[in-house]
């Protein structure tokens, strides 16, 4: 299984994809799609939708792994964000790539052990991991992160797709993942 | 010119065709676009992204004028508001149709006379401006009402085309509208 994390941002984005092979994990690549701020809004998506359609190809991932909508308290933020946010989740569905979301704090959990982990203790985790070189730039390590998370607990929602609903929902919300699949040809 | 207004939404998305001929303003066609809250987000998205570009394709606007993101107090329903106009961004700047931005008060004040007009006034106003036999549903009486004062504005926009920067901003900052032109090519 071929999972792609996106931390999705509208001047930065970052991007990382990782490959199950049975128990090991195994790193594909990462980074950072940059824009420029003098771009207007419009140009700088664009340019994201295309670079993303190109990794997009390039990896043919199963999944998408995104993190979900959290609070925010600056609204103006958010909305900016949500533009980002809109292509990325735009790119996958037109590509057919199924969508999973995992909050921050399930992700920081899964990773590096708690919900309150420090951005560069999860970088140092999946460098770690990975067996990568060096850290990766922030943004392709949250990605990346998004990307593991997905993959260490989609073998459990797997393990459970002959139960019941009761059974499948108490156990999503055990483990703080939300997953939506979407409807063939919907 | 042939503008396209647009006022974006993940449920419903409305939308307006005006051309203006002469000192003459059309209504050429409105809609909206309505989604199943049932499908996910990324589904909706998709479906926004396919509808708005028959929309495109069939009416070719040089012009999309959509609201500014202006200051929303949930930040929960800005986010989500952000990932439908990052979506009709994108769509506009993949079609290298021009993006204008108007405050929704600019609006307002533009087509009904105060920046604290109802919506069913402004509304009343485009029906009885564009020779309409009904009341637009609401979400479309906005698209028209954006495309309408982008038809408006832009003539002293381009009557001040040969002036100096100074002088057009003074004139913009007056007008209240904010306007981006994308770079060719860019």
């Amino acid at each position: 299984m071929i999972t792609l994390g996106i931390d999705p941002g509208t001047r930065k984005l970052g991007w990382g994809v990782v490959r199950r092979d049975g128990a090991k994990l195994i790193h594909v690549a990462h980074g950072v799609i940059k824009t420029n701020e003098r771009d207007g809004l419009g140009a700088r998506l664009e340019q994201i939708a295309e670079e993303l359609n190109q990794v997009l190809g390039t990896h043919s991932p199963d999944v998408g792994s995104v993190e979900t909508l959290f609070f925010y308290k600056d609204a103006q933020a958010a909305a900016k964000l949500g533009h980002a946010r809109g292509v990325v989740l735009l790119c996958l569905a037109q590509k057919r790539v199924e969508i999973a979301e995992y909050a921050p704090a399930k992700v920081k959990r899964t990773i590096a052990g708690s919900g309150q982990a420090e951005k560069v203790q999860v970088a140092r985790v999946i460098k770690s991991l990975l067996g990568l070189n060096g850290l990766p730039e922030p943004d392709a390590a949250d990605a990346l992160a998004l990307a593991v998370t997905h993959l260490r607990i989609a073998p459990f929602m797997q393990a459970l797709a002959g139960r019941s609903p009761a059974q499948r929902t108490a156990l999503a919300a055990l483990l703080g993942g939300k997953k939506r699949r979407r409807k063939a040809g919907g």
